[in-house]
């Protein structure tokens, strides 16, 4: 409950106490207020971000610049950071005219607003691995994002199964890792491979990085959920940013 | 490094220091044991197995009933547990007949063997919901392989967004689960709703009830692959086993 | 709100006049009980259901016959009626077997519960037609479920676009209905032929009867969604019940 | 029949009467009018629509733009009025410059000649939902096309259920709503979740806004088509104009 | 217009001539008969029929055995010949021993009633070709609604490319037949190659046999609408039926 | 055989005569010379073309510019005619310059070369038909193709079945003819409707016009092919040049 | 060119020699003759069996036992072995019955005739390896028929990748092989993973072991295909007895 | 193990032997170095690449002018050559204003830096076939990949089983190939039809060219897989790099 919606109810038992409203009167009231209890959840909610630090994110995918820049600026005001992903780079620089002290994240497509009190940033509990070279600009986003949502992320980059040695190399490096965000396009093998060799969870990010068959990320997507190695949940293709939140959903209260 | 392959490699540098084989003829046979380096890796994964009283799980889907047996006997032998999952009942009755100790869990399918020494078990951390009550052999897989890993899952069936009041009930009381296994099968529409309800780490398993264009699950994996509401993640159809592995990684070594 | 829940605010509202409950423990537990406050959404549908003469509908496919049994005895307790759908022959007659009153539609798969005090039924509002004689059971489906309903339809069947002049002719026969409910396999052109001739809105149900690459029903349900003659909604392939409940639901409360 | 065609046929029949023609003769001259007599339906078909107050629409997608101002300029000729939908914005700009009264509404993509004569709209019949920002152009193109036919539609928009509060508070705006049009991209779970909240019949229009296994509207329509929960029919990837034209058809002649 | 109809507008229009009904009253009356009008044109499809010896034919697939027979016995009434398509030999035998002289070609799952008076029977214009020994059953029931049809076709099997001498070897055979129907499963290359090598239509019938990706005839469809070869044209999988009537309306009236 | 090839064959025997060569070296020679062989089989083909003044035809899709104005070059040297099919407006330019006598026709996208003596062209057997004006390009692929190999064929446009009269009174005109070309998109309704009415058989052209789930032409085929009226054929989304072949070969040498 | 074509030709030479036959009807008769020309690559073809060693195989899937037996006591008539696939085990002991000296491999449902006189079989040059034990079936398949075509393969069993090690354990062992058939299910992504490893060319075999997306092996197939590992190349699903024949084509005549 | 890491173990032997070290840190220490172990199976891989002259190839598709310059350059360093695959021909400009000594293959979109010190190529042991004008471009990727891997192969283009004599004679030059690479678009006949014609695998190539349901090669694709001929197997659709070094492998160390 929000303090508004509280101190309603509160009038509202008051006027009952005092006897200034009957108490059908004072049952019907409170059954015509639906949305503000059901709008206590979503209070709830932004409780925990502002506890955990995790502000809102906008998807600048289909927005056009000047809804983003507003939206960025209401999210960001007080002081606040602000995200907005998938913001392509002549939109970007629209958006970067309206708001101060934003900056451009070119390869992940990301503005980002950077809060005027950093919160303090913990490190290595994340770590976000991609297969090709081709995947960074979707692992980036991800690496973002958790950056942004106060957990820097160890990057590997390059790790594809095909030269499985570097693959090796990596999941040793991955050993203390928490969550592992694994990024492949192609054939997507690499967190199947991965789930086989480190106990963490892995997140799979299938890429639309491909051609013929591999088209759109169709064979990656399939591969990852049809993995038989156990440990891999998979998101939608070239979803950094959905991989970054559900591994620092992970991580907890903590 | 197993006790094993330790003592090979002590015997070999002994020799060395003794100056019973040189040094390039102790470089060749270093370099000439590849197996038992890598081999090194899995048990490094062994250990960790151990430490973290996660046994080895048996798929028996494809699996003759007295290849099952043997392979629940192995696992089990000293006193640990063994479990198997997607038995039918009438492989599980040859098995039971073969396992001492076996129990079958029929409408999850699943065949268990418990430790003797049961070892604590932690509950809570990890819910497991269902859209819909033909959706409870999946959940039931997830369960039961969650609280065979150590973590007694909260369970709450029937929950499906059809009815939007008892998904609103049940998202109040998966405020304090650390990570959520949604199982739903016809549309898939529960993980995105309550993954804006809730602030764990969604894993989303659709499962294969549905019947025209939602046959065999291809509609529900979509629709969770596709959700906008970010913090849901993905495994393969019907997969309540990897699920549960997913929620049990992303618990960690704490 | 339910009178139960009515009576438990009631409680606490009388206590908080009387003094013997304090208004911030009041205020607490008016929070703390957001099941209530929405399932009285749900009672506000189940007013609407009451007045409107529509009980609740089971989905008999993947439920077993001693729940749905037990479903139907709940659903029509003091009198009321209730319909199950889906329940193939085997199960239906062991349901039967339980549930006094009940009858079986073989062609359709549902069991239906008559009221005791059978409500009066209007029709001709809505109608029911199907383009061949092996769509017969969805045509039924849906067709059962409207008179279930309140709502006996009319029916025209083997009306199929092959056979254009019985299309012509039961056109002129559909001109007075408020929604037609159009029920076709193989090539499903059925539904957009009839939107060319008719003004009423068209629920088309595609059906799985089909061979080669109408198998399933694909072909049907893509043709019926991609038919330029407007007018034309599509529910789920077979899916009978659920174009009835659109139906109804257009012809509102008038 | 047209006045035209019934002066045919009574000439003819005064020619019988008169006996000016045999009997054999007459029945081959209505044999060989089969046009007449099938134009004769659309015929009525076109009554209905003067009756009804619903002008015809042009479907712009492929047609050039000089194609499109004349088809506009017939249908409005005398002063009624004339709609074309999907029309980009350089083509709109031509068919503006040679249609004298014609304005574009560019989200919308849609052309309309405002009759000279204005009917008189009725309101909050219908109502058109959408779940974000993105779905905006589609909701336009239905909700333009309702106020055309006569039914300015209530428009609550970006009430997708990943905020399920706002879903839930534009819920209880929508009951009284004859029939509602929902638009909704990505994983498309709006139409099903509302279909569980109010009384209304949802057509439900998937739109091609997503990425992924979303992209081009796939899992949306998936997801609508199989969605449990009744009351939901469905039409083509961003087919706003169809679901208009269906809800409109729903209200009738009352 | 049949008989029948031809005598109604006859007696109405001597009714007009003798006054006994005035023209208003007569053009009501022909106007609300659009039926006969209409069925006038399946009247002359019927008289095609009869010219050209098509007996009507009925899909068994989805009718129960009692169905069927019943329609074999109105269409062969009076001495005229009959056929079901696609009935199983359970189902057959049920059909024989209600339909006396009707034969069951097993391996085409043909019912087939022999007119009275056979019909002289023409050969050799069309030819049915089949690729390997599993398409048999479909190039039966292509050759047998040929024959039956009035047109005895040379038959040619065991052709495919993957033999590609057996393929040269029949195409010189295949040089004065007027239209080939080509029945192959798997990849389904053979019409495409006997286009470039033969001057007649070929009607490709790919059928289900196949596994893997080409189960269910995917592969063998594709490739035949995709053949670069121009002179192929396709019906739907195992459609060896649909093939005959398109070879039989290809030889006309001639 | 050529006869450059005849004429080598006879040069060969001539020497077997005359003994200048042996007879073990001539059967070496025949058996060495295998393309000429098989070009005997690609030369009777030839002679079918000539004799049916059927000149071959270019698919300019892929196709350069000079590599199209090169092959038409070739094929109509001497005065033949020639075709190429699916060349842009930007490439034909190229070529036209390039090819004395040459036109193009835009809405088909073929260039044609008019063989200088313009051989008897008959009318009337075949019909193309059209669904919508966005069918028109393919149609006129077809109709181009048709007049090219020497039949002008009757033309019958925009008779979709979402405006059924135009469907019926076009169905009139075309019972005279010997096969029909049918092209459709969007739902691809029109075909199977036809050969309901006419004798005809039905060549169905299937084109890319659509969106959402008909985008590309999917369900206009898949429509096509499961269409449950008998006699309908089908050819690749777009192909009218196939079509028109098809049609052509059906009417066959007389 | 066969002995008997030879002397046919021949002969037909002698008479134009001995002018007994003149010039022109030479060349008719050799113009009239194509099959025998195409035939002789056929027989070619057939000594290169001979040669080889590598005798005809019988694909058992859709034919009846008789057919079998038939097929098989021809080809290995004269002492030859055959070899017949995908004969399910009821089925094989009909052929049992029918040929001597037949046996089945029940696993691989393949049936195999032994030559009377058995050839020398080389070993180590194909290995064949699989991912899980529910690929042995197919594995078995793949290296049945490589050591009937004289080619006894190195077997490799049980190494997916989900278990690395033991894919690189095995890999060494595979550096010598000098072509690799690798089968794998559910992701398929182990013939990838070896790609990288090892020199030899990988011929993966995708199998129908999987659920869910990658149910009848679709997942495995496309995996392989979009594979970023140059050096694997694909067949069909479940095609062991394929794999086999390109493996050993792939070693040739030395 | 390359000499670096050769002479770590040796100076930590030399440690271990000298007594500066004792066994149990060796051991550790030997534990902590899995890269350079597996790095070694790296390094023999690059032996034998070494060994046989394939140097390595960059994918130029994703990647930018500047990377893959230098990715060239590096390869190619010491006089070596190397090869850059899917390069456009705007990036491919860039790339060699930047590498001296590279040449750019147009049509394949290749760039190759032929190495200093050419070395020998062998010829015609591979052939590149292709069955149209438009599927060049992949069967130049193909041929030159060869060609820089030591082989140069034998071309035989444009011969498509739509003009099957081509086909025929094209078989007879590749009957001492010792394997065929073959590459189609539209349906993908050529694989099929050639694997029944001559005796060396075939390494089938789908190429995107095709329209309708042949679009992007999935109809080519699919008829490779299903191909009843055995001897054939596919690679990705346009993967003639993938084909080539399949190919190369298969001629193995020889």
């Amino acid at each position: 409950m929000r303090t508004l919606e509280r101190d309603q109810v509160k009038a509202l038992l008051s006027a009952v106490q005092s006897g200034s409203i009957g108490i059908d009167d004072a049952v019907e009231r409170i059954r015509t207020l639906p949305f503000e209890r059901i709008d206590h959840i979503a209070t709830l909610d932004h409780h925990r971000e502002l506890r955990s630090g995790i502000p809102e994110v906008v998807l600048g995918e289909h927005k056009r610049a000047e809804d983003i820049a507003r939206l960025l600026l209401a999210l960001s005001g007080g002081g606040g950071g602000a995200l907005a992903t998938r913001v392509e780079a002549a939109k970007a620089k629209e958006v970067l005219a309206a708001v101060t002290g934003a900056r451009y994240h070119q390869r992940a497509r990301i503005i980002e607003v950077v809060p005027a009190a950093q919160k303090p940033v913990t490190g290595g509990d994340i770590a976000v691995v991609s297969a090709g070279t081709s995947d960074l600009p979707v692992a980036d986003e991800a690496a973002i994002t958790c950056a942004f949502l106060g957990h820097e992320p160890l990057r590997i980059d390059d790790i594809g199964v095909a030269g499985l040695p570097r693959t090796l190399a990596a999941s040793e490096k991955l050993r203390d890792a928490r969550v592992v965000i694994a990024v492949a396009g192609m054939e997507g093998a690499l967190p199947g491979v991965l789930a086989g060799l480190i106990p963490a969870p892995i997140v799979a990010v299938p890429t639309s990085i491909g051609y013929g068959v591999g088209a759109g990320g169709l064979a990656a997507v399939l591969t990852m959920l049809a993995t038989c190695a156990p440990g891999v949940s998979v998101v939608n293709i070239d979803n950094g940013f959905g991989a970054a939140v559900c591994a620092v959903r992970a991580l907890g209260r903590a």
